[in-house]
């Protein structure tokens, strides 16, 4: 007489258009008892956004809201054990749920495992429950896709940094990649430009604003004048040189 | 009176799981005059197994094989003359479809611009033709979804290595790296284990092959003991470990 297993899915919806969705996650949607997402309080939910159109009519949505951490540094403690009391609150609130049975499908920008806030969930419920992960486009192939750039090819060494590193560090990375995507350039765009300046790359670099947006910016880093940058906004550096 | 303008669009199929299409790429393939694909010659071509069940019926189909290179090493002028002449005939095969007005379909394994072959098309004919790339889940992103392994999160620094490299690089970048996928991994496993071993990485290092077919292989490398590898086998080495 038991009821059906709970099971929990993490379904990548990808990085904005909604056409982006791919035919497993749309399944995995249609079978969801409840719709989980990140957001931060006060806000839209980006990935609940992307999906809006695929939800089944009267689904139970389940918001997990972040914390407000704005004044707690990256690195404290104090930051590390507010997001670690959300996550695993967020966690037993899911667990409610598969618990009773249901199928909760946790929406997911991008590639759920790439760079995401449910592996934060999945490593917390997989050992306990059913779990399933549905792989995404990933933001950065939306952004090269709309640039039409290609990124890398053959052999070419890949590297995703984050434009939070050190100026240095970026560079001497930079110079050691034959591609590269910088994410969360936001206000490091100085920085970054000057170590794709040391790192002899200032030239191949593409700045790209809201990839896979209708109101899309893409533009070759060295044509943009301002230090204006999104915090999303992501750098491209094509490795593509060596053509046959 | 003129007719319809020709449109190359590269669509990017997935990893391999028919259900890992995305919208867009459906309806690319149900606008297409004309379906390309590479292929092998003698062999099924991977991307056209993948979107075999989303053809429409009666498209006209334009195999490109590939030039048999094998006798060839991969940095010969003899080999990249083989390779370029054969991406040449194939751009002047679909510049004459697209000249006609038809609209061509190139469909791609993974992504189109993240280490495929379709770039070598899109820079020959983008210029001529209103071209468009439909982003698609790339092979890596298939595979740590398959083996439920977060890969990167927060600032970590991710890279992509093909195993083609010299072993003492690739211990130097794989030392360098938070997280790191291993490409092409076949007759360079050795190699690899022992580049891992040296970079303190080997115990985190996860072996996958076919990674989002029914026969997946996916294992911890440590527990693999024999030498046999995939040509397209990757190695996933997860950089997530400092988790809140």
């Amino acid at each position: 007489m038991s009821a059906k297993a709970g099971k929990l899915i993490g379904v990548g919806v990808g990085p904005g258009d909604p056409e982006l969705v791919t035919l497993k996650a749309m399944r995995a949607l249609g079978e969801a008892d409840v719709i989980a997402f990140f957001a931060k309080s006060g806000n839209e939910s980006h990935s609940r956004a992307i999906a809006a159109r695929h939800l089944p009519a009267g689904v139970t949505e389940l918001p997990l809201l972040y914390p407000v951490t704005t004044e707690l540094p990256k690195c404290s403690n104090g930051y590390r054990n507010a997001i670690g009391d959300f996550y695993d609150g967020a966690a037993t609130k899911i667990a409610a749920h598969l618990g009773d049975g249901s199928t909760v499908v946790v929406l997911c920008e991008g590639d759920p495992l790439f760079y995401g806030s449910y592996m934060h969930l999945h490593s917390r419920l997989a050992p306990r429950f059913a779990a399933e992960v549905i792989a995404g486009v990933t933001g950065m192939s939306g952004c090269w896709s709309a640039a039409g750039m290609p990124i890398a090819q053959g052999d070419d060494v890949f590297t995703v940094l984050p434009a939070t590193l050190p100026e240095a560090e970026l560079a001497r990375r930079l110079a050691d990649a034959d591609a590269a995507v910088i994410m969360k350039v936001g206000r490091h765009l100085p920085k970054l430009r000057r170590a794709l300046k040391c790192s002899g790359q200032l030239d191949r670099a593409f700045y790209v604003e809201r990839g896979t947006m209708a109101d899309a910016k893409m533009i070759p880093l060295t044509d943009k004048t301002d230090d204006e940058a999104a915090y999303f906004a992501v750098v491209l550096v094509p490795g593509w040189e060596r053509r046959p």
